[in-house]
């Protein structure tokens, strides 16, 4: 059973009642994603208005979604949603509000390692100057964060008691220092107060980081673990994408490659997602893919297997490109020498700001970069697709691999990443 | 003999005139920056505004640098001081100004290798929209640029040949690779765009960059090589610095400080630049520089000599820093494992852009930094003040030091870099 149907609203962040019926795994059941319960109604406007010290939670459909984006409007605009902790002073009014939310993924999702029907997903916004600020944590359930992971991280996030939202470097310093981990969380705050502080000044982040918005790459599209006739009906769906993405490390790698080769010459990147363990097997098989027009190759071995992946680097006559080994910035320095280039991704590295300083060190460690996705809404998608002109090779396709997406965005035009004309990261809630 | 009282303009940047009395190695008598020859009166207006291929240069005192503004200002408004090169189809309207200057030093500069009593300067306006935005090139001679090879740089740069002045990660790109080396001409156009850019978002950069300007460090105040009696002068008159850097290297090492620790006990840092050329001679010295309040030894040796420099880090009591072995980014990372730090300035690294980003890689190698500058006017020094929340250290005194400054912007307050709440880099012209 999933999370949709409940909310939960809290006099104070610290005593939040918070029920989310799909915390820690999910069902992997490809029908329970589809049967919604009947929600039970939100708090009156009425009750939000005149209790000033009124948080609002629920699990959303995209209606709930909206009418929760129509609640807090009109309590900011009271005033009545402060998020002040009894441990600092305010010092300004901005307010934070987060809500559960379910990604129902198109089809059932298998890499190396797991398989789900749907992503947990906490969305966030952030409010002051009326001005509101959109971002978004998603939650694979094999990366160790949740639905209540997140509420009891945002809980402890008091936006009110920073001078000044703009000053990222100390406001996101403060905030990874509340607790470790949780890198998801912290990314949603990371791009809701990017979001905000785009607004403020009117320009989109990725004018703000001086690029050129025609620069964005090509997207990938991801074609998971599966039977011969699923991989050769996606490979066939995925036509206007210029690259393929494609999961191995179980013993079928042959054949999903052979399959996709005999319906598209379309350039293919591998995701092993630590799937190889044996470096002799694991070189074997990266000269047989060098064969086969691909482009790279994705975390090959374990993360810990070090010697043995700088062996295969050393070896292979693919790029071999770490995702799992390089989470935050520290792991940048760590990789070099290691592999030939990083994959990054907001939900691994806190976010925006994180993100550009790892593409800056990785460009000037002369190391190639790509950036990832979890499946995530158009919200977070957007905000990584505003460093894309940054990057060589975008894997940008988690808004598009799910069902109940809540805003438009970043899109993806013949295979191209698309940034929106807007401020911020340039999404606007999906009516 | 210098330039002032030179003027040149130009039909077509290619086919400029231009005359500048101490383009190469400046004199070092002292009387003589200050024989300022009368000036030949700039062209008249009205022929600036008739030919719409105009450009003006000419040499100036503070009165002439009004006189520009207001000649560039009018001629903008009528759009007459085009820079658009014949060789690329102009898509946007910014035009660049440029003129030399020459800055007046209150004392006489001595380091281990030179001497001076004048700066040769290059300042530069872009304009657009009704926008201006400032920059300049400060050139002292042993570093090989002059104000001809600052003009011959900065006609070929046409900025009127980018789509868009805030894609700066590519026009700053496009302008680096004009040709090698000219990194203050090139640094003159960065800070120029930064302002430009900045005060179109209406934010100051360090806004941008999501800085507390509450913490920005304080300057250390220069002492350069010079007999005991001018030290102890100059110390006392130093009593609003926190800190004094002093230039070592010559034969004069332990009297100069012994003289300052006569006066003060202010903490002190030191700058060899290159000065000492065996490193058991150098490690005594640190031993010894380590009992005298000392924070940290830069450059202390011969940048080609990293071996030594390595040898002398690993034994030294003190931090070491590099500051002739990092000019740019792809140094900073040579840099790791010699030095314990880098100190990044403007003049250098091609500006604020670079600047950032070695500032990004050297957090991430766990380096301290620290922020300099040659004698320049407040326009350079506001631009390097942006980033200075960033850094460990600033030597950012560049203005004080000289006599004939062009724009308030950054102050020093209580010897502590104090940032203007004014959009871009904050300048504004001194009437």
């Amino acid at each position: 059973m999933n999370s949709h149907g409940r909310w939960a609203h809290s006099a104070h962040p610290r005593r939040t009642s918070f029920r989310a019926g799909n915390a820690g795994l999910p069902s992997i059941d490809g029908d329970d994603a589809r049967q919604q319960r009947p929600l039970q109604s939100p708090p009156s406007l009425d009750r939000i208005l005149t209790d000033p010290s009124e948080r609002l939670e629920f699990a959303a459909t995209r209606r709930d979604f909206l009418r929760f984006l129509s609640l807090t409007g009109a309590a900011v605009a009271f005033g009545s949603c402060a998020s002040a902790s009894p441990f600092t002073i305010p010092v300004n009014d901005m307010k934070l509000h987060f809500y559960p939310y379910t990604l129902e993924l198109k089809h059932t999702f298998t890499i190396a390692t797991s398989s789900r029907t749907t992503t947990p997903d906490m969305m966030v916004q952030v409010e002051k100057d009326g001005i509101t600020g959109y971002g978004e944590a998603s939650m694979p359930p094999y990366l160790g964060e949740s639905q209540d992971s997140a509420r009891a991280f945002l809980e402890k996030v008091d936006l009110s008691a920073f001078p000044d939202p703009f000053q990222l470097e100390d406001v996101l310093r403060a905030i990874d220092q509340i607790m470790p981990g949780n890198p998801a969380a912290k990314a949603a705050v990371d791009i809701a107060l990017h979001d905000w502080v785009g607004k403020k000044m009117g320009q989109p982040w990725y004018r703000i980081w001086g690029l050129d918005p025609a620069k964005t790459p090509v997207t990938s599209f991801t074609i998971g673990i599966d039977t011969k006739e699923v991989v050769r009906q996606k490979t066939k769906e995925a036509g206007i994408y210029k690259v393929l993405k494609v999961k191995l490390g179980r013993d079928t790698d042959k054949m999903m490659i052979e399959t996709i080769r005999e319906v598209t010459d379309t350039p293919v990147c591998v995701d092993v997602n630590q799937g190889w363990k044996d470096k002799t097997v694991a070189l074997e098989m990266v000269e047989w893919l060098a064969t086969k027009n691909i482009m790279f190759v994705e975390q090959p071995m374990p993360k810990e297997q070090i010697d043995d992946i700088a062996w295969l680097r050393e070896k292979s006559p693919l790029p071999i490109i770490g995702d799992e080994s390089v989470q935050r910035l520290p792991d940048v320095r760590k990789a070099w020498g290691v592999y030939d280039g990083i994959n990054v991704k907001l939900m691994k590295c806190t976010g925006m700001r994180e993100a550009y300083k790892m593409i800056t060190l990785a460009r000037a460690l002369d190391m190639k970069v790509m950036l990832g996705c979890m499946t995530e809404t158009s919200c977070a998608i957007s905000a990584a697709a505003q460093l894309s002109p940054l990057v060589d090779w975008a894997d940008l396709d988690g808004a598009v691999l799910i069902k109940n997406d809540l805003f438009s965005g970043a899109t993806i035009v013949d295979g191209k990443v698309t940034l929106p004309d807007r401020p911020g990261i340039g999404v606007v809630p999906l009516k």
